[in-house]
């Protein structure tokens, strides 16, 4: 699935209410689904990671459609290597990264 | 981009630091991306929000990585509208979505 493709299913799926909410309700439940995902991965089985997995990438898509702006772009400042060292691998001087 | 796209790109710049590092300090930089965002959407200007939400985004894919999983399996659960009421646009009541 294009990261484009994802945006527009959320705004079909959730765009009006995402709307109606506003943005700072999808901030919460990003980080709501931010803190779900954690849990999943300390202690949850394959099956909830990845159901929550698709949340927080959910949320986000929703969230970058209510700020006008596409994942797709957002994405591109990794699509050569490290933003930071320019290189494949990211060669920064210790914890730097990502 | 394709979501398995991002991961691959993820894998190439990164995947052996955060291999280094482990999934709980994926988990933490997920976490503190997740908190820059939720600021560069309250005070910050669109080119700061479009960088963090990258940033999220970059996280998201290495922690999938990690994870062996794929966002692109992830995002299936969205695929054929709301998971909770399977209908385009959502028809859950009250505030129950995504």
């Amino acid at each position: 699935m294009e990261l484009a493709e994802l945006q527009e299913l959320m705004d079909r799926t959730y765009g009006e209410r995402d709307r109606e909410r506003g943005m700072t309700a999808t901030v919460a439940w990003l980080a709501e689904e931010t803190g779900e995902l954690a849990r999943a991965v300390r202690k949850g089985q394959r099956e909830e990671q990845l159901h929550e997995l698709g949340d927080v990438l959910a949320w986000l898509a929703s969230l970058a459609n209510q700020l006008g702006l596409s994942l797709e772009d957002a994405a591109h400042r990794y699509s050569h290597g490290c933003p930071r060292c320019s290189a494949t691998p990211c060669r920064c001087p210790g914890d730097a990264s990502h």
